[in-house]
């Protein structure tokens, strides 16, 4: 009868399956590419997002950032992506003091933004006044409006709005097969057009460290030399790529548990006083509801073993992973009905 | 009888007397602090605007970059400004590729914001994740938005928002005379509380070029390796710099002649078919109106000899300055009633 | 009777015993400090150090490049280092593309420079023209000049000189326990007036990937910024922390045998044709000598199980490490004695 | 009798003439291409230096710290230049902090290299450990050298062992017309294979300030983009442009002068006890000798009304212009007698 642990998924922890995938693996110096688990892995994640290559890295943030870097030109160029989204409020500022990124936000509702909107959003072509528009990044699942799934069609024709253009598209997928499971829809449709997507090992999928960026071959050669530049560049780094590889084999599929619980979580916060929420809108794992109180609703469900986090003045975020399961969701809704009653 | 050229205050010719001026201007080196005009005018402006010191930049531009550059540290700080602004829309994106900014756009109306915008702004202190707040920039006049005065009590406000959360001030003053003679509040307490200011010799003032850059005595001295870094580290400025003494002693005072023509401009367009505009609205030298065509409208205009900006898909603006006379203006008019007939 | 795999000690392997701490480790989140591996390898690297505190990432380069950026301010700084060190020749020119360094690189034998070439790189304080003398980096071992060891009085002079000045210490450690081994001089004397300073677990240490980087709590405060900045803020890191844990535990003193092992190879190397070396030059366990065909010379070794690289025209390096023995020494004299025959 | 001041050609001042024509120009918004005086001139210097096209800017540093950026890319790139040339000693760490360049600086004496100096200072094509080897600058004639003319056949060499590498080439043309004047080569001859080359207007030209940056179309027009996120873009800049063309058509044969000047002055030094100088390396208007106490020497010239500047530990530099005459070279070395006395 331990902590329920829904502050996020990325605090899952590898399973003892996955750790002895870790133990047993061959490995090698990546950076001369000997290291059979990591090219195994980068060559599974192409295929899986429809790219030409892949490279391994320490974390979704670099592939972001790296993203970025390729995308971005030196002579003020601008990236279209919401307000909410991780390279604005989670990187540090390192799309402005790395890639020297002009960033225009978009407030657009739940995370997600249209084709129109990219249009409203773009610079006249040639104006060597303002920043020239570049690039679109799309969060999917959308972290900090609930993990929603943006829909096939809206991908597709934000696609084609950036394409007319002339813009470069990233996918931030750190929740990419959140959202691949919850709407069936495999991930290579889901980033098709696009120039990069990556993936998360962390998250859902349970590994303790790593990503994968995706895209053309002659990007991620590129990527490779800003993989050196930053650090990233590892040496036997199969030991972590193994659970990566385990985590594709073994934890996919069951993200729909997290989301089946995720549901359970939100309709019974629906019933409690206090709480505003729509169960309705809880596509995948994450689960955003709106309190008086966050910091001391947080404080005194911490109080009853359950961990939830605080995101801003009114609201509050749980998110379901594989260290949670159905009977850990009731516990945590038992200490929700005490704390909110 | 003319072109009447309301296309940008920036397109002032410097007259017969100010190019006298500058002819017999004494001049030395001013990187050795040798120029007497460029020092007259340093300290000039350091006093009108009630700063410690100032210095002398090719233009407004290079003013915006070294201030934040000086403001921004590398380690993802944020700017918190107007979307309409000019760092934002016309510097070619340097603040994020020079400086390394984060840019935290605000959408309030009128190009102003408030105190409680600045607030809801913030960042968490002490939060890695996020970019770090740092800066507060405004722009007075607000180009833009139709050159709106900043009200005295809402700068006051802002300032003291911004310093409660320990941010840095910075004021764009390319048209800040302008709303000195409209309100009739000196230029000093409208800075009282910025870190820097600038004021622009080019635009309603009608010297060629030049702008001055005023902060602490400790800011301007680490501007000035930026102004060497940037290639704004003239020789013989003080060739120029006599033009701005110049248009500081002569062109301060008829800005109310600029404001007087601009509110005939904005009452004579409130009266004509298919133009939208509050003329109670046009406080400076800004006049700006909708129109179904903006584009079709300039180019008509054009052959009646008159001269119009079309700012977007909606939007047209004239500026008044010393080179367009009243009765410049009712030739306007007069054109105008002709095209939108 | 496998490969002898002189090519780096950056290809050393995890041994059984370290895949089994690894396996075993118990983990956290190590963005909320909740990891013990991580929290516990940092503790015992600033102490070892003899810094307030450190900060675990996913490579060397990391530590180099963040450690410029905390030292490197915008304002056009410069680094005094040697030609040959890392950050100059093996970091994707990251020093300048990301931290913004001017490079002062000395040419001065063996990879080491003294108190007076310090002296003699400094730039004129309070020159607005010239880049400012910021930063002093140390390569200890260095490896490029055939893993020297600084010796400690040396070091002490240039701390000194760079102090004087106002400068800023940096060390690189990438095979600095190599250096504490040889030399029996404890790290925290060598890093003794530094700002910063590293450790690279993947090295002769043998651990797969991973460092960590030293400094006061203050620099490694900031550090946590360009961590989560650059993407090198992991999650479940006790993973690999557990295996650098364990070479601080079992693979420092053994270091010892690589030195023996290169001195073997390098005297060896001294008695064959075509090959100039000098064997008492050999401190650690990094041997370099010179041939007129490295690229002839390596290839013919790998068709026979011996891999050295060539690096440059001249020069052919051969590095020991844990993977290899004394007996795999004298099968690689064996192999050079055919080839060179 | 006024002082002969030998500090740089920098410090000449507008001549009556050249201000007249000056106060008499035609001018308009060069941003818009109206200014009549700044076309002129960037059309004049294009086809002097034999490019397409040319831009003006404030000032030399900019067309250096614009052309680092139009060739440095953001992934590591490199420069080979001589360690004396200005974009490392004179441009406050710009090719660093703004354009992101790895400098590799070169040795070599005189300020010169040769072909096979830039051959032996390039990175492995394709390595992605090291910087990428990208451009190749040359200072014409070289400033901290003594004005040296760098030869037709050398220039060429360059250019072919660059051009074999992949690499741009860029020639800093601060005192480019010397090199014309004293070689009697055509500029584009001296320009040939380069990428950019620019003319400064305020040093042996005696215009108050401003340079033009030449080019193919393209990077001339990326340029501009440059030009105005720098600040560099102005209004009105006929005023200053029209000194520029007044320099190119009065004042450039007069170089010759200079160059007799500063011949005279340096076998004047020859003869003098205590100063150590090679008349004949002299070729150009910069005269550098070495005496013991640079700085006693120079504050007691200054005394006699005569102005030089120590540059370094051991060296005094002289350089003549058009506001020191025949007769003003023969008081300095009186002036010079009675100090060595």
């Amino acid at each position: 009868m331990g902590l329920v642990n829904l502050y996020s998924d990325t605090q899952t922890r590898p399973t003892s399956a996955m750790r002895t995938a870790m133990a047993e693996a061959e490995v090698g110096d990546e950076q001369r590419f000997e290291d059979p688990q990591v090219t195994a892995l980068c060559a599974r994640v192409a295929e899986l997002l429809g790219m030409e290559a892949a490279v391994f890295l320490p974390s979704g943030t670099m592939c972001n950032e790296i993203a970025f870097r390729l995308h971005i030109r030196p002579g003020g160029d601008e990236a279209i992506l919401h307000r909410t989204s991780h390279p604005i409020i989670a990187e540090a500022g390192g799309p402005a003091a790395f890639a020297g990124a002009m960033m225009y936000p978009l407030d657009t509702p739940l995370g997600m933004f249209t084709a129109d909107d990219v249009r409203g959003a773009l610079r006249r072509p040639g104006d060597r006044y303002s920043p020239r528009s570049r690039l679109v990044s799309v969060e999917q699942t959308t972290n900090m409006a609930g993990g929603r799934v943006w829909p096939l069609a809206q991908l597709r024709d934000v696609v084609a709005a950036a394409r007319e253009a002339g813009l470069r598209l990233h996918m931030d997928g750190a929740r990419l097969m959140n959202a691949v499971v919850a709407s069936g829809v495999p991930a290579s449709e889901m980033t098709a057009g696009f120039d990069t997507a990556w993936l998360d090992f962390t998250k859902g999928l349970g590994a303790p460290l790593g990503a994968c960026l995706a895209g053309s071959a002659e990007l991620i050669d590129e990527a490779w030399r800003y993989k050196q530049m930053l650090g990233g560049a590892l040496r036997q780094a199969g030991i972590v790529a193994a659970g990566a590889l385990y985590a594709l084999d073994h934890h996919v599929d069951r993200l729909a548990e997290d989301h089946a619980n995720a549901a359970v979580l939100a309709r019974g916060l629906a019933e409690l006083p206090g709480v505003t929420i729509d169960p309705d809108a809880v596509e995948t794992n994450i689960v955003i509801f709106e309190h008086d109180d966050p910091e001391g609703l947080c404080a005194r469900l911490r109080e009853q073993d359950v961990v939830m986090g605080a995101i801003g003045p009114r609201r509050v975020r749980a998110v379901t992973h594989l260290d949670v399961d159905a009977e850990a969701i009731q516990r945590a809704l038992h200490a929700l009905e005490r704390v909110c009653a």
